[in-house]
Order: C-alpha cells, then structure tokens, then sequence
C-alpha cells in the first residue's frame, strides 16, 4: 500500500506529496455516468455495493491517486431515521418527511447502524477486498449540523431559514437533534472503520453559514463528540481523522482543538497562513480552487506550483481541491492536476 | 437630518447606534410588492424615478431608520452597455447578450451615464427631494468583480465556473473587463453624488469565492481605484464610503486599506474581533444574521443585544444585518429589530 496519505495525516515522512480529489468518483467521469445508468439512479447507486465499489474505484483506475473515497451520500442517515430521502432531477436532495415539528424532532430514532445502514459497510467491506491494500480507503459522513440543516429544511436550501429559525428560537430541541446525530454518528463511523476505512473523513458543508458561537456550540461542539467517540486506532492501525468545514477559515484554531489529525481547508485561506495558525496541531488538507480545472493543462500546473510553494515543510499536507470536483470538468484535466502534484513535490 | 449614520461612519459621537437595513425597501414589505405590482415587473420599477422613489421610502415611512438607500439594481450597468438585462421568475437575472468572447470583452463600451443611466441619477435627485434632509440617502453599485461575474456567466452562477475559468485563463482579458467596470462606476457613482447620494457603498456580494491572491488582483484592486476616484467631498459635505465583500471576513485588513470609510460584515466575524483587527482605521457596519428575524421578537432583541454588546465604544459603528432581509420576514420583525438597535444602544 502507499502510505503517504496517512502518513501526511499523521505527520510523518512521505516520498511526495499525496493527493485525492474531493468527488473524485463522479459525474466527471463517463465511466460513472455509465454505472450509474445502470444503477437506475443516484441512491440505488449508493445502497448497492457492488456497483459503490465499483465507482470507487474507476478513478483509482484511471488515476494516480493516493487514496480511495467510499462511495456513497451523506444523507444516508436521516434516510435510514425514516425521512424518505429522494432525488429529483435538477433540484438535489429531498425528504418526504422532513422534520418540520417539534414533536417530530423529539420522536425521531436513532437508527442501528448494523441494520438500516448495513449496505454502506457492506461497501466498505467490498471496496476494501477491491483496493487490496493499493491506496488507504477514506470513510466518511456528513457533520450533524450539515444534516440537520438537510433534515429541517426538507432538502437543499438557500438562506436556511427554517433550521436558523430553529437554532434560534428553539435551541434546546436543536440540541436534542444533533446529539442524536452526533450518537448515531460514533456508530456509523466506528461500523466503517470496522469494515475496513483506514480514515475517515467529516465534511460540515453548511457550518460556514454560522456565525462564531453559533459555529461552536451547534457545530463544531457535535464534531467534537464524534472525534471523541470513535476508534481512532482499530487492529493496530492509526485511523486519521479530518474536518471539514467549507467557509470555516475564520475558525481554524478552533477546529484544530476538535482533537482531529487533519483540517480540510477550502481555497479562502492560504496554506501558509493556516499553517502558521494550527499546523503545529494538525495537518492540512487543501487547497485549490476547483474552478482551476476549467483552465488549460499549463495554467493548471501553474496553480498546483502555487499551491505546492505555500506550503513550508515536506510533511503534513494532502493535496486536494477546496470543494468538490464539479461535473463539467474535461477528466484529462484531472490528470494533469495528479501528476502536477506529484512531479512537482516529489522529494 | 439626523446625522449619526454619516457620524457614525465619520467616527463621530452619536446619540445612539444608527441603524439601516440591506433590502430594506423590498419584497418583506407588502407596500412594496404593490408598487412592483403597479410598475409591471422589477426593471422597469428601478427604470422609473418616481416609483423606485416611492420604494425607496417606504421602509422609512414604517420605520424609525437612520439612513435611505436608493432603490436599484447591481446590474444596471451592464445593462447599460448593452447586455441585455431581464430578470425570469424565480431564476434571478439574466443577460441575453452576455460575454461569452474575448472579443465580446474586448469590444464592450463605456456607457454614458448621463444618458444611459440617467433614470438612476433621475430617481437620486427625487429621493433626495423626498426625503427632504429627513435621514441621508445611500447610493451604491455593485464591484466590478461581482458585475463581471453576471456579464460573463450570463446571469447567477452556482459555481461561477466560466469567470473563474477566464480569470485563470486570460487574466488580461479579465483585468481589461474589471478597469472598464472601474471607471464607470466612478462615473456612476459620482453622478449619484452630485444628484444628492450622502454615502455610497460598493456592494462585492462574490469576491468571498476567490483566493487570497485573486481577490486582491481581481477584486479588491478595482474597489480600491473607485474609492481613490470617487468625489469624497461635495458641496461641502464628506461622502463616506462603505465597503462590502460578503464572505471577505479573511481579509478585512486588505479591505481596510483600500481608503475607504466603513467596512460592512457578514455574521461570520463578530464585531470585537473585527474591531480589533480593522477599528482604529474605518468604521463597522453590521452583522447580525438575517435569520434571526425569524424567530420571535424576544429572541430578536436578545440577539441584537449581543451584537451591541460585541462592539466596544460609542462611535464606528452602523447596525445592519449581515446580508440582505429576505422576503418571507414578517414586518413586525424588522420593527422590533429597528427599536431594539436604538432602546439598547441609547448612550
């Protein structure tokens, strides 16, 4: 196996930099286009996993990369808490029981991860066989804020009026939510590292609508507690863990006191500023603007040079972009960036 | 007039923290939507003096407010150099002829603002008439980063992949976009001044999704050039001027040194530490969440309370939201949010 995503989490040496991409089994890519086809649409995708592993893997494939993602949604657990999660073609996400009262929030069930959510570790354990020790495989879910925004506002939303209405005037049932969120959460994670990840990885998506305290008490608190709870050492092996929180940058020195080994930056934040701010702490995940991959393959090597330069030192970065890879992006692009990172960090 | 939002901005004593409202005279207000109603669609209410008038003054009429801001639209500009501006239900604006060329960037003109613009100059001088020193009247623009970000996508963007994409790509095309924006706006802006605007402000609702580097190449530099070419002084008077890059909250000591009066916040920095890193050079504006103003009128004034509570000293600072009020908020909400600022601020 290359080690050097882990090791980069974990601060030791690497012979590169190493590198995954945020989406990386996606849209982007013909051949996922294809299995999904096949799979009928995006969530029966997700709740097989034969056809998980094998859009996991396709980038893996066709790429050098340095590490896997599972491949799978992070609204599996408010659909396995009975919300009915659905897509509708063009307007992302739903659920058709949304929690849209008090009464529904305080009844709502933590599910047991063994059962409603068994196929996500059942990928896990085929991707895992499938990997056979090529590159570390990256679990993840989405942080308890990030869900709760999805859960409350019955899908995507613009201004989030709904859940803020919530946080503000009803925090303790906001609370109540997120706790069991963060609970069922701990047994999510832990059934996946069971299952195999060697990582895993919380993506907090909407905590940067929130402002600093509200961040801290119904954010980054949750993450916290799930940092805490999970094995973060199964059968011998070290399980890095690392944050994300998309337009968190005024927050970093908080999220590095989560306890967490990694901090996923978008691209606001320079590598050495963070640095300088918690790279004693963690290590750094980041950063480039995905929007660079829409240039031409000589200004995409500019940019990782950049992006490369700001870091100081030859440990303790993941190279990745600052959101996910978008669906439009030419996958020879993708190649480029890979091997820019590597040619131009190798040691 | 009362004087203490312009006092305020200038760092002088005020009786009280002044407040005003992004959107203030909007869609939340049912006289509004009347008037839109009246007028047939959003454009041709900005396109008509006498009505964007009446708009303009409507949230002062309701509420105790210490400043006006004309009633218009970001995107007037582009419309005047021939793009095209229609706005489809539900979609947000939209250009039929947006810039999809280097030529098309290359060829675009310098509109004459006293021609094709002069119904925003127009509707300056009646609002000034109307208000009749009663409180100071805002005149603003949008930055030339945001307005190029509409003209080159033609219309909103989810991931603004095209701009960025010529950004990255053709920077020079970019920069002769952004100067040609620049020195329009200093046009417009000044025409604004001299029909009677008492501040203006430059609103740059998309500089927070550039990087660090691009955010002062291609945004911060040509709001800078517009503070250094604007008249701060007419007749007498000083024209403060405010700036306001949403999601700029990293860096608000660039911001600050861009000559300008007063700096606008989003929520996601809270005014001590704003103050501390930017307050003895410009003046505050801001930042409480707009989703507050869903929840109840105690929980509102228990916020507004914290927000001036954050803020040290009794002048530099503006009350507002962090962004604009959205238009499902109940009326009753900003009254008591107005009432709060100024009961609790009272010196």
């Amino acid at each position: 196996m290359s080690f050097d995503y882990i090791n980069a989490l974990l601060k030791k040496i690497t012979s590169r930099t190493p590198i995954w991409v945020m989406r990386q089994a996606g849209r982007y890519l013909p051949e996922y286009r294809a299995t999904r086809k096949q799979a009928g649409d995006f969530l029966s995708l997700c709740k097989n996993p034969e056809l998980a592993c094998e859009v996991t893997m396709q980038p893996i494939d066709r790429f050098d990369l340095d590490a896997a993602i599972l491949f799978s949604d992070i609204l599996t657990i408010p659909d396995a808490m009975g919300l009915g999660l659905y897509f509708s073609e063009g307007e992302g996400p739903k659920f058709s029981n949304p929690l849209n009262t008090l009464a529904s929030i305080k009844q709502l069930k933590k599910p047991n991860v063994g059962n409603e959510l068994s196929y996500v570790t059942d990928a896990v354990s085929v991707i895992t066989k499938a990997l056979n020790n090529k590159v570390p495989l990256i679990g993840f879910t989405g942080s308890p804020w990030t869900l709760a925004t999805y859960m409350v506002e019955g899908g995507s939303s613009k201004n989030f009026a709904k859940v803020k209405g919530l946080m503000y005037e009803n925090p303790a049932h906001m609370h109540q939510l997120l706790d069991k969120l963060a609970d069922t959460i701990i047994d999510y994670l832990n059934g996946q590292i069971q299952s195999g990840a060697d990582s895993v990885m919380i993506f907090d998506t909407w905590g940067g609508l929130l402002n600093k305290q509200s961040y801290e008490d119904f954010s980054l608190q949750y993450m916290t507690k799930i940092v805490d709870g999970i094995k973060r050492e199964f059968h011998g092996k070290i399980i890095p863990v690392t944050l994300f929180t998309k337009g968190g940058a005024m927050w970093l020195e908080q999220i590095a006191n989560s306890g967490c080994d990694g901090v996923a930056l978008d691209w606001t934040v320079e590598l050495n500023d963070a640095q300088q701010r918690i790279g004693a702490k963690v290590a750094l995940q980041g950063n480039l603007d995905p929007c660079v991959l829409y240039a031409s393959p000589e200004k995409i090597r500019e940019e990782v040079k950049k992006i490369l330069s700001q870091f100081q030192g030859d440990t303790g970065h993941v190279f990745n972009l600052g959101h996910g890879i978008s669906p439009d992006v030419n996958p020879e692009h993708m190649k480029v960036l890979v091997d820019a990172v590597h040619e131009f960090s190798k040691r």
